[in-house]
C-alpha cells in the first residue's frame, strides 16, 4: 500500500524555545536547525521574529543556513509589523514562510480581543492577504480552534482559502481536546470548507491533559497532512507534540496508510542534544527516547524477552538509534535474567547453581536499587559454591 | 447527570517499583501507602510478592496499615505457589485481591510458553479457580491482551467468569494500541463475552507510543470501570498510564459521564513525594504535575492569561494543588507580562515608560534564559528614566 506523506512541522525552535529556561542563542539555534534537516523535517519553525532583537537574528541566519528543500517559518501574530518584521528575517530562506493567526474561540475573542467574529475574520484575511504579498506560502493558525466552534471554523478557513492561504493551523491551543474530538473537528473541516483541497491542514496540539500525540493521529487520519511538533514534547506549559511520538506511532502501524521523511535512527541522539542544549530533563519514563524506554526489568518482562524481543517490544531500538535493550537486575528480576547477565560476566551456571546463587541474589537485591555486573562476583563468592568461571 | 465511576487502581508500588532504580524500601512504601489512601485510589497493588522476601514483606504490611476501604491488591503468575505466597502476604488485609494472569498473544504463547491456545486456557482457569480458594475478589490478566485477537480473549474471559472472575484486566502490555483499536477491544469484549456483567473490565496500557492516556480513556468510554495507573506515570519501560492524566481527563470533561474518587488537589504534593522517594524525575513538561504545567512565557499567552486565565489554562492550578499559575520573563516575553511583573515588583509604569522598559528588557533578556524579579530593578535603572517605586 502506498502511504500519504504527513509533513513534519518542528517547532522546538520557536514554541520549544519560548519555555522557561529553554532560552538558546543563534548559534545554539543554528546547531539545532542542521539537525533538523538531517533528521529529515519537512518545515523549521525558526522563531517569532518581532519579539526579540536575538530572535530576529536566529531566524535570519537559519534563513541563510539551510539549503536543502526545507521550509523555514517565521511566526507573527495578525499584525503588519509582525508580518513586515518576519518577511525581512526570511528574505534569504530558499522557502520561506509566514505562519500567522489570531486566536478564534469565544474567549479569546471576548477575552483577550474584545471583539467579535465579524472583526476577527476581517484581521484574519487582512493578516494573510498582507502576508502573501511577500510570500508565496502562508499559514495560519486559529489560536484556540479546539475550543473553536466547528461552523465558524469553516466559515474563517473557507474566507482565507480564498486569499491564498496554503496551510491551515487548527491549534488545540489548551491541550483540552479530546482524540475523537479532535478528529472530528479535522473532518468536519475536510467535508465542509469550500476549496478545502487548496490547502494543507495541519494539527498542533497541546499536552495539557497528556493527549498531543493521540489527537495529532487522530487529525492525521482524519486529513490533516501536517504536524506540528518538537523534539522531546517540549513546549508551552506541560508541552507540544513529541515529534518522536508521531513519527513512530506512524511507523508502527502501517494500517494507517501514514508515513514521515523522518530518518528515526537519528531521533535518539537529537533527543540527547536538544535536551542538552535546552537544559530540560527527558524524564527515564518517556516514550521512545527516555533512557528507561528500551530497558526491562521485571522478572517477567525479562524473561520473555531474552527468548524473544518482540514479546515485550514492540520497536526494535536500533529503529530510533538505542543500540541495544537492556536487561537490568533489581530485586524484581527472575532467574533467567540473572543466568543470562551471569553469563556475560563469565558463569555459566547449571539449574542447581542457579537457585544457589539467585537466593543469595535476592538477598542482595532487596537492599539495593539496582544489582550491576561487578555485583554478581560478589554474590557468587558469598554462595560458597565452587563456580567456575568459563 | 449522574455519572459512572472509574476504579483508580494504582500500581505505582508494583509495576512502578519494578523500573531500574525505584526499587524502594518496605517504610517508603508504607508511607506511599499512606498517601494513595489520602488520595482516594481505589485499589493499591502493593507488590509481587514471590519475587522477593523484601516485597513479600512490603504486601503484608500493607495489607496490615490500610483499613479504609480500599482493596490491597498482589501480583502472581499463574502459578500456584505464587498464589499461596500472595495469599499469605495479603491474610491481613480487610479487602485482599489476588492479580493473578498470563500471555494470550501468540507471540507470548509461542515464544514464551511454547504452549497452544487451550493449554493457555486450562493454566488460567486452574489459576483463577486455586486464587479462590484463598480469596474472593480474583483479577486476572491477559498479558498481551493488545496484541491478542479479540476472539480468544473474549473466549478466556467467558471462561474466567464461569470460575468466578471479579476483574478483567485487558493489558495492553507492549504499549502498541491506537486508541480507537483499544477502545474497540474492550467494546467487543462488553458485547460478546456472556456474564460479561458479572466481571469489571480493566485498562492495563504502556506508554510505548505515547498513548496510555488515550487508550485508557478509550477503555472506560467504551465500558471498562477500571484503569490501572501509576503516580507520575512510572513503569516499565516508557511507564505506565499517568494517574493524575486520566483523572483530570473525565474531571475536565463532564460529557464522557465518568469520574474518579481522587481528590484532585493532592496530584501535586503526590507526584513530588513519589519522584523524591524513588529517585525519578518529572520532566518540566510533563502534564499535570510538571514543573511547567501551568508556566506560561510566550508574550502572546502571557498577556491572554493576565487578561482572564481561561484563554489559556483549562484547569484552575488549585484544583491539582499548584498554588498559581506562573508568568516568567524570557526574550519571548510582552509588553504586558512585563507591566504585570514590575508591578508586583513596585513599579507602576505607564506606557512611555513601560516602552523604554521593555526595550532595555529586551537586550536584557536576549542573553539570558530568564528575567527574575530582582533583575527587573537593574533593568528600570538602565533605562535612565525617573521611575518611582509605588
Amino acid at each position: 500500500m502506498s502511504k500519504d506523506k504527513v509533513q513534519i512541522f518542528d517547532t522546538t525552535l520557536r514554541d520549544g524555545e519560548q519555555v522557561p529556561g529553554c532560552k538558546l542563542d543563534t548559534e545554539q539555534k543554528l546547531v539545532i536547525a542542521e539537525r533538523l534537516e538531517l533528521l529529515g523535517v519537512d518545515v523549521i519553525e525558526a522563531g517569532f521574529p518581532i519579539s526579540s532583537p536575538g530572535d530576529f537574528k536566529s531566524v535570519s541566519e537559519i534563513a541563510k543556513l539551510i539549503k536543502k528543500d526545507i521550509t523555514i517559518c517565521g511566526l507573527t501574530r495578525a499584525v503588519k509589523k509582525d508580518i513586515e518584521v518576519a518577511a525581512d528575517a526570511l528574505k534569504h530562506a530558499k522557502y520561506p514562510r509566514i505562519h500567522t493567526g489570531i486566536g478564534t474561540s469565544p474567549s479569546h475573542i471576548k477575552y483577550k480581543f474584545n471583539s467579535n467574529k465579524d472583526a476577527i475574520i476581517e484581521k484574519a484575511v487582512a493578516a494573510v492577504k498582507y502576508a502573501k504579498t511577500f510570500v508565496e506560502d502562508v499559514e495560519f493558525f486559529a489560536e484556540d480552534a479546539g475550543r473553536t466552534d466547528n461552523d465558524f471554523l469553516a466559515q474563517i478557513c473557507e474566507e482565507l482559502i480564498k486569499v491564498g492561504v496554503t496551510v491551515l493551523n487548527i491549534p488545540d491551543t489548551t491541550g483540552y481536546c479530546l482524540p475523537e474530538e479532535y478528529g472530528a473537528k479535522i473532518k468536519y473541516l475536510k467535508e465542509n470548507v469550500k476549496g478545502i483541497e487548496k490547502a494543507t491542514l495541519s494539527c498542533h496540539c497541546h499536552n495539557d491533559l497528556g493527549l498531543a500525540t493521540a489527537n495529532s493521529i487522530a487529525g492525521a487520519m482524519n486529513g490533516a497532512r501536517q504536524i506540528e511538533c518538537t523534539i522531546n514534547g517540549i513546549g508551552e506549559r506541560a508541552g507540544n507534540t513529541s515529534l518522536e511520538e508521531v513519527v513512530m506511532v506512524m511507523r508502527q502501524h502501517p494500517s494507517l496508510g501514514l508515513d514521515t521523511g523522518i530518518n528515526s535512527r537519528l531521533l535518539n541522539s537529537t533527543s540527547k542534544m536538544v535536551s542538552e542544549k535546552m537544559g530540560m530533563n527527558v524524564q527515564p519514563n518517556k516514550a521512545i527516547v527516555g533512557a528507561n524506554a528500551f530497558a526491562h526489568s521485571s522478572g517477567i518482562h525479562q524473561d520473555g524477552v531474552i527468548k524473544n524481543r518482540e514479546t515485550y517490544e514492540i520497536i526494535d531500538p536500533a529503529d530510533v538509534g538505542v543500540d541495544e535493550s537492556s536487561i537490568i537486575l533489581t530485586a524484581r528480576s527472575g532467574r533467567a535474567a540473572l543466568a543470562y547477565r551471569a553469563k556475560i560476566v563469565g558463569y555459566e551456571l547449571t539449574k542447581v547453581q542457579l537457585d544457589t546463587v539467585y537466593k543469595e541474589f535476592l538477598k542482595y537485591a532487596d537492599t539495593r536499587k539496582e544489582v550491576v555486573d561487578k555485583d554478581i562476583h560478589e554474590i557468587v563468592a558469598a554462595t560458597d559454591v565452587a563456580i567456575e568461571k568459563v
